[in-house]
C-alpha cells in the first residue's frame, strides 16, 4: 500500500476532484457528465438530465428525530432541486436503498409514502431501484432523470458582468431547523421524560425535514420567458453556492449583507445559538432554494416578483467575491458549506461566528 | 405503529413488490418502469435505458477477500449487465459511494482504478456521482444509463411456446469461487500465520471477483441480425432467472440438466463443498451469463456459436416449469437465488443439496 492521506485531509470535494481527475467522455451522447447539478445527455431534440444524491442515516439524517415519511420526501426532493438548477423538469427516478434488519416491512412504507408522495407533488416516476439489506442503519441514494429543452437549459458557467445575482425564498431556515433538533435530541437524552413544546420552532422545523424544490420559480420562468444565465440550488450554503457559480463563470460579485433574505423565526432562533443570522443565510446549508444570475434586460420582469430576491451583482473576477456590510465595508466571501469529512470541525467553525 | 412485520417474512422481492404496488407512470416518456432489468424511456428514436445496482459491504462483499480494484470493475459490471440484458449499449453511470474514515484516499483511487477500467473496457461515461461518509463500511451504488433501438430492445416478456431457451459461457463458477474464498477466510481467522494456495481456484474465483457483461454476445446479435424474444442476466441463479421469463412471458419451460454449461473447474470446486454441479449451476448466482429465448427460425444461426448453448425450450404455461434428468425424469423449477434478507437460510438450502 502506498502513502496513506487521510479522507480528511481533501474533504468531500477535493475527494471528488481526485476520484474524477482520470474521467474522459466517450460517448456523443453525452454533453458532458461530472461537474454541475446533472450530467446531460443528447437525444436529439431534448436534453436528459441525470443526477444523483444519497442520505446516510448518521451523516445525513438522526432517525432519533426524523420521522420515516419526511425522509422519504427529502430525499426526492434534493435530486428533483438538481434538475430544476440546470431549468429542467425532473421525471423519472431510480431508487437504491439499504437497511438493516431493525426496520420493520410498516416502518419501510413509511418511508415510501413519502417517496410517492413527492414523486405525485412533482410528478415524478419510480422507475428503477435496487434494494438491500445492510449491516448497519438505512443508505437511500436516488438517481433522477430529468430533461430540458437545448436551449433552454441553464448551467453554472453562464453568468456575466453586470448580470443581477437572485434567490429564491428565504435562507437558514433549514439550518436554524437543524440546531433546535440536535438540542430537543441532546435534552431528551439527559432527560427521557423531557416533553418539547416545538411550536415556536415549526417553520424552521420544517424547513429541515421537509424541504421542497423549486419547481414554481422554474414554471415561472417559462411563462414569463426568462433563461437564467447561470443557475445552482442552494444545498451547501449561499457563500459556497455563488462562489461556485463565480468559480464556473470565470467572474466576481458582490453581495449586500442587508439585501439577504430570512425568515423572522429562522432568524431569532440563530440568535437564540448565539449565531448572528447573515452566517446562518450565508453558510447553513439545506434550504434547496434556487441561486442564479439573469441579465439586467429581465430586472422589470422580476423586480416585482414574490419570493424572488435580488441580492448582488456579478463583477468583473479581479475585484474577487465580495460582502458588503450595510456600513458599506467589504469582506471576501468564503464557503463553510456542509463537508462530510469535515463536519465537525465546520460546524464548529459557524458556531465561533 | 402499526402491526409489525419482520423483513424476513417477505423476502427481497416480496419487499419490492410491496414498496411498489403504488407506483404509477405519469409522464409519456416513461415507457415503462419497474419490473424489468432496466426502465426504458422515450426520447424519440431511442430509447434510453436505466438501472441501479447497489454493493454493500458486509452483504455483497467482503473486504478480506476483495481487492478494491475488483470490486469497483465488478459494481461497473453489474449494471452494464443489467443493459446488455435488454440487448442495449451501456452509456454512462452516475456513481455512489459512501465510506467511513478508515478508508483512506488511495484505498478509493484503487476502487476507482476499477471502475475507469471497467468504462474503459466497456466503452461508458462516468457523468456524476455523489460521494458521502459512513459511520461504517462501504456503500456503492451505481446507475448505469444505456440505449437501444426502438425495435431492438428485449424485454423478459417475450418468449413464445417452441422459442429454444440459451445461455451463455458457463454457470455456477461465481458461486464455487465465493465458497472457496469464505473457507479461506475461515482458515485464516483460526490461523493467521495459513499462507493460501488459490492457483487451483484460479478461474472460479476470477468468474466471482471481477465478472464480464455480455457486451459481445449482444454485439453478435446485432451482427447477425438476431433479436432475442427474452432476455434477462443471470445474477441470482439460473432457476430463478428462467422462471422470471417464464412468469413475464406466461409461458412454461423445460430445461435438460445434461445440457447445463458447466466449467470443468467450477464442478470439480462444488463437488469439493459436497455440492451437486447441476445444483451450483441452477441456485449459485452472480455469474452475468445471459439467459435468452430465441425462435426456432434462428438455430442456424446459434448452433454452431462458441459460448452459446441452447438448454431447453419454451413449453405451454399449463405443462409448468421443468428441469429433465439424464434419466428423462423431470421435476419442477424451483428458485433459490440469493436474497440478503433470507441469506442465512438460503445458504443453508443450497448446501444440504
Amino acid at each position: 500500500m502506498a502513502d496513506r492521506t487521510e479522507l480528511s485531509e481533501l474533504g468531500e470535494f477535493g475527494l471528488i476532484d481526485k476520484l474524477n481527475e482520470n474521467t474522459t467522455i466517450k460517448n456523443t451522447s453525452t454533453i458532458f457528465g461530472i461537474g454541475d447539478d446533472c450530467a446531460a445527455l443528447d437525444y436529439k431534440d431534448k436534453v436528459v438530465l441525470v443526477s444523483t444524491d444519497a442520505l446516510v442515516e448518521g451523516v445525513h439524517f438522526d432517525m432519533t428525530y426524523t420521522p420515516l415519511k419526511h425522509l422519504g420526501y427529502k430525499a426526492c426532493v434534493v435530486n428533483f432541486s438538481d434538475v430544476y438548477a440546470m431549468n429542467g423538469t425532473p421525471k423519472q427516478i431510480t431508487i437504491t436503498l439499504s437497511v438493516s434488519n431493525r426496520y420493520s416491512v410498516e416502518a419501510l412504507e413509511e418511508l415510501y409514502s413519502g417517496i410517492h408522495l413527492a414523486c405525485e407533488k412533482y410528478g415524478v416516476d419510480i422507475v428503477g431501484g435496487d434494494t438491500t439489506s445492510s449491516t448497519s442503519g438505512m443508505f437511500i441514494s436516488i438517481t433522477v432523470i430529468g430533461e430540458v429543452e437545448k436551449d433552454k437549459m441553464v448551467r453554472r458557467n453562464g453568468a456575466k458582468e453586470h448580470d443581477l445575482i437572485c434567490v429564491t425564498g428565504d435562507l437558514g431556515g433549514a439550518y436554524a431547523g437543524l440546531l433546535v433538533l440536535q438540542r430537543e435530541k441532546a435534552t431528551f437524552i439527559a432527560n427521557p421524560k423531557y416533553q418539547p413544546d416545538l411550536a415556536t420552532y415549526e417553520y424552521v422545523i420544517e424547513r429541515q425535514l421537509k424541504p421542497e424544490a423549486g419547481k414554481k420559480t422554474i414554471e415561472w420562468f417559462k411563462e414569463n420567458d426568462i433563461v437564467p444565465t447561470a443557475m445552482i440550488d442552494i444545498s451547501d450554503g449561499l457563500a459556497s453556492e455563488v462562489l461556485h457559480i463565480c468559480k464556473e463563470s470565470d467572474v466576481g460579485c458582490e453581495l449586500y449583507i442587508e439585501k439577504l433574505p430570512i425568515d423572522y423565526q429562522a432568524a431569532r432562533t440563530l440568535e437564540e445559538f448565539k449565531i448572528l443570522p447573515e452566517t446562518g443565510v450565508l453558510n447553513g446549508g439545506e434550504d434547496y432554494e434556487l441561486l442564479f444570475t439573469i441579465n439586467q434586460k429581465d430586472y422589470d420582469k422580476i423586480k416585482t416578483k414574490e419570493n424572488i430576491h435580488i441580492i448582488g451583482y456579478i463583477n468583473d473576477k479581479n475585484m474577487g467575491c465580495k460582502l458588503v456590510t450595510p456600513q458599506n465595508t467589504t469582506m471576501d466571501i468564503k464557503a463553510q458549506g456542509f463537508d462530510h469529512y469535515r463536519k465537525n470541525q465546520e460546524n464548529k467553525d459557524i458556531k465561533e461566528k
